[in-house]
């Protein structure tokens, strides 16, 4: 059982001074870092000298930046979840196929997170790349990933609100609710223009070989490109092909009459 | 001043354990992960419930798993290093241009380290993803890094040894000195079949606005598809562009007659 004696405070914090880096402090000092973590600047000095002597920090003067050495961190975990590597060819396969990009998402509490991308243009302002997370709720990926999700957790996701990011975003939870019951019926998603204006994805789930759904694959595009017809003509069916093959290399195999992956 | 009293050793242990899940060891028990740091399964324990408790890692069963939480911590040195945002545009233009991969690296100690991605099709068979670690002196991204790094860092590279990876690999001192002083000399490297049969690179560097070299971009190919002089007459031209133009959006001004970028 888990007690509070079995909490590591100084690990929290450390990781702490770790996030506090971001584009808005880079190369913070040992004040500004004391400020957004709320921890005093000598217990910040001494997470600073530890992280530094483990390399995935730096000070240069009065500044401090992160090293390389933290996407290490994030390598492990791609490492150790062998349907990235399995996913990666098919992931650039997709993205010859639509000339649009491709990527592969997780669910991580009721966020989305980026796990593995491989990008064609930019299509969206903000900058997405592996580790970016973005609102399930409002993404192609996020509701592939809620609607096979455990209900107790869409429940979560509907009960902290749905933030409205442009006109189109659903918010109402009875809305929001059939759109994820359309995603179990027809095996795929599609978003378009609710995250942001102009962003349009298509998403389908990734299996393994339990047949739980693991991951979400999505084609993303922008509407001055494409549009809904073509994506839900063109773009759909080779998204589901291509997760249904990620499955498949993940020992997953289709239920002929009950897997909707099984039709193409 | 630093002190061991200022050595958080928790912290240390805490980073030992999320670093001991990898490819061999994606799903291990607490008993595994005590054998591969060295600590005490109650010390593993709590560093585990701690983890858990941070979202980094997940218990199921006896077996732990990272989530994809600890990919934020990498998209935080994305986001704090501002200069991987400002090359994605110009990776997938260089990656369109050439058909091959693109890259973008920085050194950590005497390792190259993927910093940011344009993966075209699959050359290498290691899995190279953002945080993949590869070794300087055998890559094209290592030879520009270490041509224009301290002198002090280049004694420590070849005095650690210059292991031999292929036949082609240039393992000798006075050789591998040469080349780097090539590399200065024609303001870009090509390295053919050193780290890995088959694989080809040309890198050139980008600069920041005071002049330093911050990371290597490369354009990757295998010997099935291209060869040594095209890399030479075509790709490294290419390469050599880009990476100026990176250099200037980032605030690097070539100064006519010294900077070798300039005769594009």
């Amino acid at each position: 059982m888990e007690t509070d004696r079995d909490f590591i405070q100084s690990i929290e914090r450390g990781f702490a001074v770790l996030m506090a880096f971001d584009a808005e402090r880079a190369n913070p000092t040992l004040a500004e870092l004391a400020s957004a973590t709320g921890l005093s600047r000598p217990a910040v000095r001494r997470i600073l000298l530890t992280l530094q002597r483990l390399g995935y920090v730096r000070g240069d003067g009065p500044r401090w930046t992160l090293t390389p050495r933290v996407l290490s961190i994030g390598q492990h975990y791609s490492a150790s979840h062998g349907m990235i590597e399995t996913a990666q060819p098919r992931l650039l396969s997709l993205a010859e196929e639509t000339g649009e990009s491709a990527s592969l998402a997780a669910l991580d509490g009721s966020e989305v997170v980026y796990v593995a991308r491989v990008p064609v243009r930019r299509i969206m302002s903000i900058n997405v790349s592996i580790g970016t997370r973005v609102p399930a709720h409002a993404t192609s990926m996020g509701r592939v990933l809620l609607a096979w999700a455990p209900t107790a957790l869409v429940d979560e996701v509907v009960a902290a609100g749905l933030p409205r990011f442009t006109a189109r975003t659903i918010t109402d939870e009875g809305d929001f609710r059939k759109a994820l019951r359309t995603v179990q019926d027809q095996g795929w998603s599609l978003v378009a223009e609710e995250l942001e204006e102009g962003l349009l994805s298509v998403s389908a789930p990734v299996r393994d070989a339990s047949g739980s759904v693991v991951a979400a694959l999505a084609s993303s595009t922008s509407s001055g490109r494409s549009d809904v017809g073509k994506l839900r003509q063109e773009i759909a069916p080779l998204v589901v092909r291509t997760a249904a093959r990620i499955s498949a290399d993940l020992g997953h195999r289709a239920v002929p009459g009950t897997g909707r992956e099984g039709f193409f």
